[in-house]
């Protein structure tokens, strides 16, 4: 089993991804995490930009999201994201989101994609190679 | 128990709605979920205005979304939401969004709410009435 | 000259249009504009649904923006907008945003349009029958 | 004169910044110039984070934005900004937006600030040290 490489994205609190509660906005990390998932598949294998020539697009089927503390303006924040899980064409990633200062955890997530070439929305297969993350034995 | 009232809002897909993938982004349903979510309290005695004026937010803990079908630009689309569980503090609303002109469904979603009253983050009980909702019995 | 169609459309201000300083965010603004641009544009022979289908696109190419009063959260507000001046290609679109409560105004803009034929970026003649909006004469 | 800085700040392109007309969707651009202006600030003295803290934010008065070349999806871009004038009480920044690759230029952009302590939204005085960035003589 190779190892599963994390994705670490940092990002800092702007006046847009606040809102009048004083807050991160519950809105704005799902942003975040968009950002460190697309650096991530480019890591493993998928260039969005590539594909996107293509028109194969890595469509997000569902996203879990738990907010456990809020975030504030001005704040430093650290985003990690793996790839969770894979079957035939459809895979999982998983996110948190720490503020630096203080290593709280904002934000637990995961989501679930499937690779689609459009216009048809027909499934692509995943990387051949994603396998080796997921296998017993040898590295 | 009383009929739980279902709130419908309907939306135009702009292109700042969309993304180079020529479908609806992802994010964008949040914030159609949102403008929902905030008319549905309002019709069941939680003013997000007045919450406000008093510091009392509806803070989202969880968001769970099933992008189930691709919507376009220029979808006229309608946004179902109602309160469909609560608790003492917490509450789950549901969501379905449907494009209008196939009756299609796109999103099926809910997100848990808690109220709580800030800097400090304390929790609020939600409205006594809402258990009138969810009782067996005469209306 | 025919009468220049006015596009009015309303909006109600909602967390994710706010920020941290306690007001409607400056980029929130360019949406509300966005959308009654796209519904003037619909009004006028310019059917952004249809331009799509065929890849020509009403592009912004510059615009020019004034806050003129702070928006708060949970303000109705109405935008409207209308068609200021043509040239071969390239139209001006005009734009006020009021606080329905007080008719405040909160912001004016203008934005430079170009059709566009993409991918080529080759620019598109106007509707012809725009030139009878700035004639003088019978109508 | 002592010499201005100008403050680069870089984004890759992202999905949630493009629409389907397959190009940058032009409102993108105001989060990157707010980005890199909020940086700029910090770097001549208005700490964002620490302003608001006591409720003092820098208000945009007013954008003029041109867009000039379409960006696409994956591009990696570079802003440059920086203090261009002061008054007694507003200030403008200037922008420039270039994609890395080629160094064109996509964007060009001045905005016009004010600083304001809220709620009730009284003017605060710039920096002192600013006017040392336009004064002639030694440095």
């Amino acid at each position: 089993m190779r190892d599963i490489p994390i994705i670490e994205t940092t990002e800092q609190i702007m006046f847009y991804d606040t809102d009048a509660a004083g807050v991160v906005h519950n809105i704005a990390y799902l942003r975040f995490i968009e950002k460190n998932r697309t650096i991530l598949g480019s890591e493993i294998g998928l260039d969005y930009k590539e594909m996107s020539g293509q028109q194969t697009y890595g469509a997000v089927v569902r996203t879990e999201i738990d907010y456990k503390s809020p975030g504030f303006l001005g704040d430093d924040i650290v985003i990690r994201g793996w790839l969770a899980e894979i079957s035939k064409v459809r895979f999982w990633c998983e996110f948190e989101v720490n503020r630096i200062s203080d290593q709280k955890n904002l934000v637990k997530s995961r989501q679930q994609l499937a690779l689609v070439k459009m216009p048809e929305g027909k499934p692509v297969r995943l990387p051949d190679h994603w396998e080796n993350y997921f296998k017993d034995g040898e590295n």
